[in-house]
């Protein structure tokens, strides 16, 4: 069994530092990388492109709300599907140019916090993302949540897609992620988030808090990288992952 | 004769309207659009381009400086290359995303404002632009001064251009354009302006506040959109041109 | 009977112009300043302020979201008390400092947009927003919606307070303004305006688009400045008003 | 013998921490927070002057120019007086208003970076930093390099003001501070910078790189609070001080 290994890179903005990009990228195998509107910058998108292209970890964009002091965290009201359209395009067209200076292609696009939140349950948003990737880079894989909006979406406008589920963040019974705000929504414990992940592939589905399970494709695993047990936590994972005898590489069409 | 007529436009930002756009797209063939680093966003490039494509007006990317409240115009000091790459594969990769959206595709590149005028005179700023085009969008013209250092680099890298001269900005005697800070920059009077140009064109060359003269190709004709006589002195240059004998007609390469 | 008229103005940012403030500033008896978060700029607000001293206008600060993309107009979700008392704070003691370098000083504060609207219906939003002006400026006038939290808020924290009703815009029958994405919230007619300010001057009383009456005190008029009509507006109500005996001066505490 | 020690504080921005603030108050008896243009936001300069609150440590505003991506260190071109005023009052209201939030008063204002630079060195400049200062809290202590146009320009203008010497900056033969582009400006030895600091105190003197001496007062020593050496340069020069006999303590005109 193959299993792609993803987490968010790129965070940093200006003179200011997040996470440990160089210690992620020897661990996991996709990248995700802000493109300025929540975090990062052209000179960090690049710099983080030719680190992922040393270590040969794929890189995607991580499209997000233009909002840096709440980190595209915050839900912007009254959002309109051109918008979410723009804020795409924008953001894919902008990372794949950047991507091209150094050149090593990006090869896949994923929706960062509140926009992807909101675009996982919303058809109509999730579909406007689609349209947003295919305007910017149609052979771009988008990266979805199985089960969800995004991946109706990607099948719908015949996008290429891959399917994740999350290390360190539980699932409700709607099996879209527990909200922040509710407790039990983000595991901690290292050793946990491995048993969460094993439970999953196990089940070939994702698994919510209450036990019930929804049978879906796994191709990749999400884990963040936004703070400083980030890295412990994905090295610990892929060495259960390893020692369970799956084989972490990079996510490959079949 | 074929000439081009080409306008900076989409320099609106957010609620803020600058210029007329919908008057200049029925005047000029080929239009600048900015890329929101100096001003437009990512709804306003989308509107624009909507709007170029029902009027069959050509559109390019209009990358300039991140700087709103100085409208791009403030020359960045320690300028580098590699910013320059980033500054320009960022912004023209962005924009080719978001006309995309609009099924009118984007054919050309123009450097705005102070990112213009230091990337004329310097050979290694106008090859980095010129390289920031080449990853973004390896097929589009890069509209450039003739004999200036954005010729060069466009020759240098085998990347398509097309040539403009101003209609309402002098020459000096090394035949870039008169600094702004000086008097006489700046032609406010329509039919000096059509002077200006019709002499240009007479003599297929750049001509000097000083009746210097350098042979070049012309192949456009650069009317400024961000004032209100701007439609006007649009309107009554065209129809000079046009009574001279000359097909005002957006840019082919031959 | 003396009544004061008040605008907003300040508006412009960076390069791009909105609304005519010279005219507005000869009509109008007092005017709101944006601040530099949804509008405006530290140059801005020092122009501004320099204009109304001539035109012997009293200035306020307009403080809004930190939104220009969407004119603070959009509500931010989430909003603590402690993040409205950090926006108010900030952006008076800025708008003061400013003023002061004129030698005109500000005399009052009026929340803009969303945030005016989130505190007129909130009590403890309105509490925040009261807070926030009196560590910033604890002599300033705080201009509230007579009958809603904002007066309420002033009351209770001891602040000085002037009382205005809208001209150009209608309210619902919590006495609150008609929301603007809900039919007839904006009166487009200057006569109309008009009518429904001598209404409610004669009255006394805030009149809702029922006809219900809510008794309260009424010091001041606000007219708009965003739009082009404004000043026809503005203009016409200031006619009326005068040929009806209202004196139009700058409030006054008695 | 009393000394002062300052160090720039605050410079975290939205999700992005800059520093150990905390460490810090326990070392120096000074702080300079920035105000949101080049660093800090409302909430950050908010818990910024909580924090020194409960370490009875003094705070300043700390303006800079609006260049977040800079931080603050990249010369603007063509700066004019009124600028610097816009600037240094805008951010010094927006400071004082926000300190006063917290019921815990700003005390006096130090200029960040470029904009300091450019100060020292330009005394029409200086005084148009201290003419902001003095719109925007005319009671300020202004923090000075003694000897160069910002004390003059405190005196000139009536500020009060105390002056301070770099730890870990060298001085060229102007008695300004070595340009960082040049090597040796930056002091990373903290013994070294301990030497550099009793040489200073013992020679009542600013003591340049070749040796030269301008006699000047001498109330407080900045360290630096950007880079993770920072806390261990800081307390070690603490302890140094405290060892040869000086009480480390905040500034107070005597």
């Amino acid at each position: 069994m193959n299993i792609d290994l993803n987490a968010d890179v790129g965070e940093s903005f200006g003179p200011w530092t997040m996470g440990d990009d160089a210690a992620m990228f020897d661990i996991v195998t996709t990248a995700n990388v802000a493109c300025g509107f929540h975090a990062g910058d052209p000179e960090i998108m690049r710099k983080t492109a030719e680190l992922a292209r040393g270590k040969h970890v794929a890189i995607g964009a991580h499209p997000g709300f233009a909002d840096l002091i709440g980190f595209g965290r915050r839900r912007l009201p009254g959002l309109t599907e051109r918008e979410v359209e723009n804020l795409v395009a924008y953001q894919v067209g902008a990372f794949k140019a950047v991507a091209a200076l150094t050149r090593y292609p990006m090869t896949h696009v994923k929706t960062h916090g509140a926009l992807g939140n909101i675009c996982n349950d919303d058809d109509a948003l999730a579909l406007a993302v689609a349209r947003g990737i295919k305007a910017a880079a149609p052979d771009a894989l988008f990266l979805v949540m199985p089960g969800m909006a995004t991946e109706r979406a990607a099948e719908k406008l015949g996008l290429a897609y891959f399917r994740e589920i999350y290390a360190d963040r539980t699932y409700d019974d709607s099996f879209n992620l527990t909200d922040r705000a509710k407790p039990g929504a983000v595991i901690h414990d290292p050793e946990e988030a491995c048993r969460h992940v094993m439970r999953m592939l196990d089940a070939g589905a994702v698994v919510s808090v209450t036990g019930k399970t929804l049978k879906v494709g796994i191709d990749s695993i999400c884990v963040h990288g936004d703070n400083p047990r980030a890295v412990a936590l994905a090295r610990t994972l892929r060495d259960r992952l390893e020692a369970a005898g799956v084989t972490v590489a990079r996510y490959t069409a079949s």
